[in-house]
């Protein structure tokens, strides 16, 4: 929600809410569009990242969090850029090892320049660190030119019910359906499973609620943002903050972006539109980028923009960025003209 | 100690306490031979071997069993032979990548296909597996052709206390005292923390009180053999057995044949001889291969050879075993004819 911006003149405080490889995606744009900015309110902006941890996995006792990993080694340099996640320049020495093993489960292969990450996450918990801190400690080298910040340190992680082949239905973690299934086993019901008792982790809240302006990234409504939603507090920081909230729709010509996040959708009884996205947010959206072939939703107060959403290189996902930006500011202007 | 074998005509039982890498090495020398024989008795002969496991460390988060390993390694095919620890054609692409974070301690490198052991090891444990139910496991991949056991399933940690610069003494683990130190800050003292409490794993006190032959390798007598007797029964075992009791001497002319067992029996205050260290063992021992250049121990019961001692190659490693099993047979038959 809105309301006016006291002094629009110093370098801007952006707050995003991010999923993993889109939301990282937009981010190295948004930060590669700030750096270029000639205007200091823009160049000198500071981003907080609030990310997504209820994709985190416990693997071979390694404790992993993909979304807080990809936006780290995205805007730090290291991600693979053909995969769009995980390390470039990887290596799987563990894992075919662990394979000859026959160490459960094989359907997620880590590689050894990632195990280092998640030995140290792993270590640091173990030894009473939250995960706040580890990720402090990860940022440290990785530098990511952004305050990265975990949705809790409280552990939630998504499970997925699927039908079973006797009508009865099993339950297993989101990574197992989205890496190992390909989310192609429909999904009856998808639960942060923790998220009603987690705390936000430190800093989150205010970072919604000082921010000037929100970024919604085109990342996953259902299992990114739609989970960080589900944290108690966060959903009405978001109501409740002066700053515009604007999103960028995660759906184009009435498919996903990226990923399966129809798959997703559908689970939740929602179409995989861009006017459906932005119902999930009502409650606290002010604007919506949607591309060129979909339907804009119509609904007062809520400022729709028409632009091409295709991140389809840096350049290109520079221009997004920015535009949601200036959307942001136009709302931020319009609130203190009026 | 030695007693009467009711029947030497079945396939013996061997049973042999060891070390890490000189104890593997004699390990696959004994198995060479026995494969090699042509008398059923030895060809058939199945061999338990007792490791030392207070050597063990955690690092990184991960449980470390080096002893364990190198036997496994060793006898499985998969160590560096080179190195004599360590996997072969290993590579280090974790351990580049936890420097690169400052992860401490940065004197231990633990390669990639090593860490996939010690993943699996680590989370059976913290799923409550015991370290032997874990060897087994592991073992199953490496089919080492012996029956493999820890010491004990309790942790034991071997620690030593160096002088520091102020008069003082400070405690380290006996890794970063012989890996990182190289043994070369003399030790004060020299101890397995958590012998005096710990019980034998399963097996052990059988596979001595079972044994036809017990076989001492030349493993360090101080942080190998030594902290084996420390586990409570061990030793009483071993003076209770019905089988002879035979060694190998880890003193050549006077220094260690590898490794620097001289810094640990300086530690416990004996002399670096092959008579020496037969009297670590005096209270069980009935057998005793000595270099020629070494002065033999002289003491009513024990039966000591003087046999080349260097394992400079396999055959050489074969024959050193072949050694000490025709003195152990030799002993039994004597004892027969008694």
């Amino acid at each position: 929600m809105m309301a006016p911006v006291s002094d629009a003149i110093r370098p801007l405080r952006i707050t995003a809410l991010a999923g993993g490889v889109g939301g990282a995606r937009f981010l190295r744009g948004l930060l590669n569009h700030l750096a270029a900015a000639q205007d200091p309110v823009r160049r000198d902006a500071r981003v907080t990242v609030i990310s997504n941890t209820a994709d985190d996995i416990t693997l071979h006792g390694l404790r992993i969090s993909p979304d807080l990993d990809s936006v780290m080694y995205t805007l730090g340099g290291g991600i693979d850029e053909v995969r769009g996640w995980g390390r470039a320049e990887e290596s799987s020495g563990v894992a075919a090892e662990l394979a000859v093993y026959g160490a459960e489960p094989s359907w997620f292969t880590l590689g050894d320049k990632d195990i280092a990450t998640h030995l140290v996450r792993t270590r640091m918990l173990a030894e009473g660190a939250t995960l706040s801190q580890v990720t402090a400690r990860l940022c440290e080298r990785w530098q990511p030119g952004v305050r990265l910040l975990p949705m809790t340190d409280d552990v939630v992680e998504t499970h997925v019910d699927l039908a079973g082949p006797d009508g009865s239905t099993r339950r297993v973690h989101f990574q197992e359906w989205w890496v190992r299934l390909h989310a192609a086993v429909p999904a009856l019901a998808i639960e942060p499973v923790g998220a009603a008792a987690a705390t936000p982790a430190p800093g989150v809240l205010e970072a919604v609620r000082d921010a000037d302006v929100v970024v919604l990234p085109p990342s996953n409504p259902v299992v990114s943002i739609g989970t960080i939603l589900q944290v108690p507090g966060i959903r009405d920081a978001l109501a409740a903050t002066a700053a515009p909230v604007v999103g960028v729709s995660p759906v184009i010509g009435g498919a996903p972006v990226r990923g399966m996040a129809d798959a997703c959708l559908a689970a939740i009884g929602v179409p995989t539109t861009a006017a459906a996205v932005a119902g999930l947010y009502a409650d606290f959206l002010d604007g919506w980028l949607v591309a060129e072939e979909d339907e804009p939703p119509v609904r007062a107060g809520l400022h729709v923009r028409r632009r091409p959403l295709l991140m389809s290189d840096p350049r290109a996902t520079a221009d997004l960025a920015g535009a949601a930006l200036d959307l942001a500011l136009e709302l931020v202007d319009a609130e203190r003209a009026a």
